[in-house]
């Protein structure tokens, strides 16, 4: 399916944006980047914290005008509002000329917001933003079986790769590009992704997380992965939908005069009548 | 401030939706143009219910796709997942000649989700979706200072328009276009909407509304709304950002043995390394 791919983020700077001017090849001019780890805590629907340090990318005049703000603001947190999509950024390493690859959130629109917000601050004074925005949407193919481990706590925890397939128009002409993410699902979530075999189309809705660990090598690795919220699975052409699961007929009220004394709240035991419906 | 316009869907289609041929001016083609209402049942953070009945528009080939899959699907609920843009149709009124405008909310891409779902049934059999998915990202400036009024339980409401202007490329130029959309806010939200002049540059989270009422003529009136969930204001530039309301400093641990037992698990006692922050 085609792919979807957009995130929402309201989340506060750990420290001054980090800026490299990188060269164009072919050019003598050059493509601002701004380097920003951004930090938030979320609480999860079943009542859980999330503290995430997030890693994200600026490109161009927006990068340039970004910094130049934030630079002349006066000592204390400083809050920034947009929307991203993640891309991965592909090369050749130098000394094997092995193919390499890295998941990278670009930021597409970013604005610095105003409070009052709230903050917590971690053991190095970095202000972290309480109840910020971490949202991302992720529609794609899964790109192969998925994979099953526990948790300390014995929490079930589904991953799997997702092809997001996403077609734009490059100088007017159609192009095309593939970004690979991995998902992770715990609990309900978790039990929905299990089931899907490889190739399956899904759309995601959750929120960006950025893992580190050290490999068999004792290397440093890092990567992003989407906390999966909301999994909702797609039906491919001709397949037979799935029975519904439960269905809960109108509940007849204890008294039907009341409800219709509110006729601006929409009630369960409501239907709206046929010129109220739009189509 | 640049606009930001995007909704994310899963609902259940009311009934089979109704497909236009609209002609092209300049042309003997026509584009097919579908017409669908969707229902949807979510749970606000605050743990109240909204049941919501929308419409959607879809354009073009993947309106023809859409209408002939579900026409082969067996009789039942339909679940359909999908990205959508709010867009004002602008015409003249033939009789008077004066401007009219109305919002409509398009889908980008959507697609039959497969479940197993479960629904409620309203009092005329209509599969309304149970725990289905109703977000919307809107970003703009207010057009006017927000008005207030009272809902019965005494609830204060606030709501104001808010311009979302758009750039994008229609046939490789820049184009631009605006939108106008009413931010409705309940509880803390409406304190910070009430608080925001004309003007204001702000980015809304929150779920895609459909009010109808009867205007003082008698005639049926209806609009979509944002109710907006969480509100940022965005700082306009070379203003002074406002204090954080809160700090909370880093708590000491019972036993900071123990948190570093459960690493892959983040902490709010715990800072990352200088050499697990991304930048």
């Amino acid at each position: 399916m085609r792919g979807i791919n957009k995130g929402l983020l309201t989340a506060s700077l750990v420290r001054t944006p980090i800026t490299c001017e990188v060269p164009i090849s072919g050019s003598a001019a050059t493509l601002t980047v701004a380097l920003m780890t951004l930090a938030v805590a979320t609480t999860r629907d079943n009542g859980t914290q999330s503290i995430q340090y997030l890693p994200f990318t600026l490109i161009g005049a927006q990068a340039k005008n970004l910094v130049d703000r934030i630079a002349k603001l006066p000592e204390g947190p400083v809050v920034l509002v947009g929307t991203y999509a993640l891309e991965q950024d592909r090369w050749d390493d130098k000394a094997s000329g092995d193919p390499r690859s890295r998941l990278d959130a670009k930021m597409l629109h970013v604005e610095i917001a105003d409070g009052p917000f709230s903050f917590r601050t971690d053991r190095k004074g970095n202000y972290i933003l309480e109840g910020g925005m971490n949202s991302i949407t992720v529609g794609g193919n899964t790109t192969a079986e998925p994979t099953v481990r526990y948790a300390p706590n014995g929490d079930k925890i589904v991953e799997v790769g997702v092809a997001l397939n996403e077609v734009y128009q490059k100088a007017g002409q159609r192009a095309e590009k593939v970004t690979y993410v991995r998902v992770t699902a715990w609990r309900e979530q978790a039990d929905i992704l299990e089931a899907l075999p490889k190739g399956s189309p899904l759309i995601v809705d959750g929120a960006l997380n950025y893992e580190n660990w050290k490999d068999d090598d004792g290397n440093q690795r890092s990567t992003l992965k989407v906390e999966a919220h909301r999994i909702v699975v797609v039906a491919k052409p001709g397949a037979a939908l799935t029975p519904p699961a439960h269905v809960t007929p109108p509940a007849i009220p204890d008294n039907a005069a009341t409800a219709s004394k509110i006729p601006d709240v929409a009630s369960p035991d409501q239907a709206p009548e046929e010129e109220d419906l739009p189509f």
